[in-house]
């Protein structure tokens, strides 16, 4: 077995998830992730904890969803009980065609998701961490090489993530002392109120609050959104090439929007529930180990130069106590993402925080 | 996707587990048996019934068994409750590498399987239905080519399960009277009795309190066993190849072993517990659809002109009321086959009922 992929099980399971003996743990598996599997199943089997791997194909989701008929059933008691007991879901995934979701129609999506929201909260309510096994479909959706792919992965994964950790504890304390951040860039001037969050130093572990591996962002929960933000990052979202959206928010909700390609998906998210309208992340990439697009939200939201900004759910650790019920709530969580390298800047209370992808304290920052 | 697939997968669904709206079904997913479980997907998915899929490696469950040092949890309530409340368990085997867990320690897996038998008890006790999608592994297995292989796969499963279910039924109705079974061959003069039970028409489907897709077998539980028997057919159980097996019954227990080949699993198996040394079941394989020992035990045991017995568990299904409390229990369940196409009978109390593996009610049947 590749060495790297065993080290990525020593991380994700480790380092990730803190898995430790007794520990209930479920493994979802993508088709191709399969060498990932068996390696994160030694390292499960050697802290003593228990083991239930399931298989997460969205291919088998696929048929499924289009041959059924009738409503979906709310939460099934069988597959809930599953998550509400598990203390860790570790997610492995890697599939064999990324587009595999694009002939589900819209409204049978919704429809799923919306039934199986308990069954989400219930994962999202354990030590969860997703990650993925580099494989052939994500090498082909990065418009690269297998091997290349491979080695770009990795060097996503495979980072330092204490000294990461530490350099994210910089943007952390000035987003949790501040009250208003505001982006500006081309075609975008946005306003956003932080006032009573707490930002997540998203370190790649649970032990600070980060549920994705690779990680490296910053991020927290804005309300209050008032303005236009453009996002030129090109992304796949349920399967379709999203490109050039534009937002106009008033009163925190987006009143206006448009994209330069595949514009009815954002306004399929957008028709969700009320919660899908507003926002439910800001996010703040700086993870310089990933040095390109490779149109996977996983990779792309963490690459240092760019912002991000999440239609939908927010996470509960942006929530200080007596804060929680002020947590924007949908069955979705979509981000979109913009190039913040060139011709821009992000002020915190009026204080410019970075500029042109660099931050205040990096050499080379011009106030 | 070859249509013998699909056929499969609704043969599966509605013959065998006559899955309807609202059942709460388990799909379990061998490695490389991704085609059917996407049929069986669709075919759930028309029924309006829910779907968890599980993943179920043999290399998983070898790494993590192998790197696990303490003790194995008793049924971790996340896993039991999954089956538990399940309705319908699918098992759609298919995996790389049948020998895959011939590496793990006898104990490791006898411990794993003792700390699971209550997972097992919750799976036994929903409409559980195994069946394997014809992959290169089993042919390699059966020394076969996969294209002959899959030929011979499918010739054993799409069957006119009606009209086998009709043929069988004379079987069961001869057990059903009798009470002492007695079969004769090389190195084999054993008798059983089978007073106050119940024979099971195994025509491959819940409705017949059977389990194997395919099958055609007319099983009972016996007792009382006394005498010689002697296994020509190899198999692979556990992932070694055993074959030659003798075994010598005294007060229904097994007093004396012997193999040709890998004796010690012989031996392990017998160890487990107490009711691995007594029989579990009386098999008489029916189905003259399977044409050759493929060394796959869900196809071998059906073939026609073949009886097995098999040591361990025995099936509730086998006990009429009043007579639940004698069930043979045991973790282990491992079916062993003779050949009865030359050289042999079978009696039961007294008149012979199969002859060089032709039954009283056939063309050619020598009384």
């Amino acid at each position: 077995m590749d060495p790297r992929i065993e080290d990525h099980a020593e991380v994700l399971v480790d380092w990730s998830a803190r898995v430790g003996e007794g520990d209930d743990v479920v493994l979802r598996v993508g088709p191709d992730a399969h060498e990932l599997a068996v390696a994160v199943a030694e390292a499960v089997g050697e802290r003593g904890a228990n083991l239930v791997t399931v298989y997460d194909s969205n291919e088998v989701d696929r048929a499924y969803a289009l041959a059924h008929e009738s409503d979906f059933e709310e939460n099934p008691a069988y597959e809930l009980g599953l998550y509400e007991n598990a203390d860790v879901v570790l997610s492995v995934g890697g599939g064999r065609n990324t587009s595999e979701g694009s002939d589900v129609p819209a409204e049978t999506r919704s429809a799923k998701t919306k039934a199986r929201s308990g069954i989400r909260e219930a994962r999202l309510s354990t030590d969860w961490v997703s990650t993925v096994h580099p494989t052939r479909s994500l090498a082909q959706q990065a418009n690269m090489s297998f091997e290349e792919y491979r080695e770009f992965a990795y060097d996503a994964i495979l980072r330092d993530w204490e000294a990461l950790a530490d350099q994210m504890a910089n943007m952390k304390a000035i987003l949790d002392d501040g009250s208003e951040v505001h982006l500006v860039k081309e075609d975008t001037d946005l306003t956003m109120s932080i006032e009573n969050r707490t930002a997540v130093n998203s370190a790649a572990s649970v032990a600070y609050d980060s549920h994705n591996l690779p990680s490296g962002e910053v991020f927290t929960a804005p309300h209050a959104t008032e303005g236009e933000v453009f996002f030129d990052v090109p992304m796949t979202i349920r399967g379709e090439r999203v490109q050039d959206v534009h937002l106009s928010f008033e009163d925190g909700e987006v009143v206006d929007y448009s994209a330069g390609q595949n514009e009815q998906v954002v306004g399929e998210i957008l028709d969700t529930d009320e919660g899908a309208r507003r926002l439910g992340e800001l996010g703040i990439g700086m993870n310089r180990g990933i040095d390109r697009f490779t149109d996977s939200i996983l990779f792309d939201e963490k690459m240092g130069d760019t912002v991000h900004l999440a239609l939908g759910r927010a996470y509960d650790s942006n929530y200080p106590e007596g804060h929680e019920d002020e947590a924007n709530e949908s069955a979705v969580h979509v981000d979109m993402i913009t190039d913040v390298s060139e011709d821009s800047f992000m002020e915190v209370d009026g204080e410019v925080v970075q500029r042109n992808g660099t931050f205040r304290w990096e050499d080379g920052f011009d106030a």
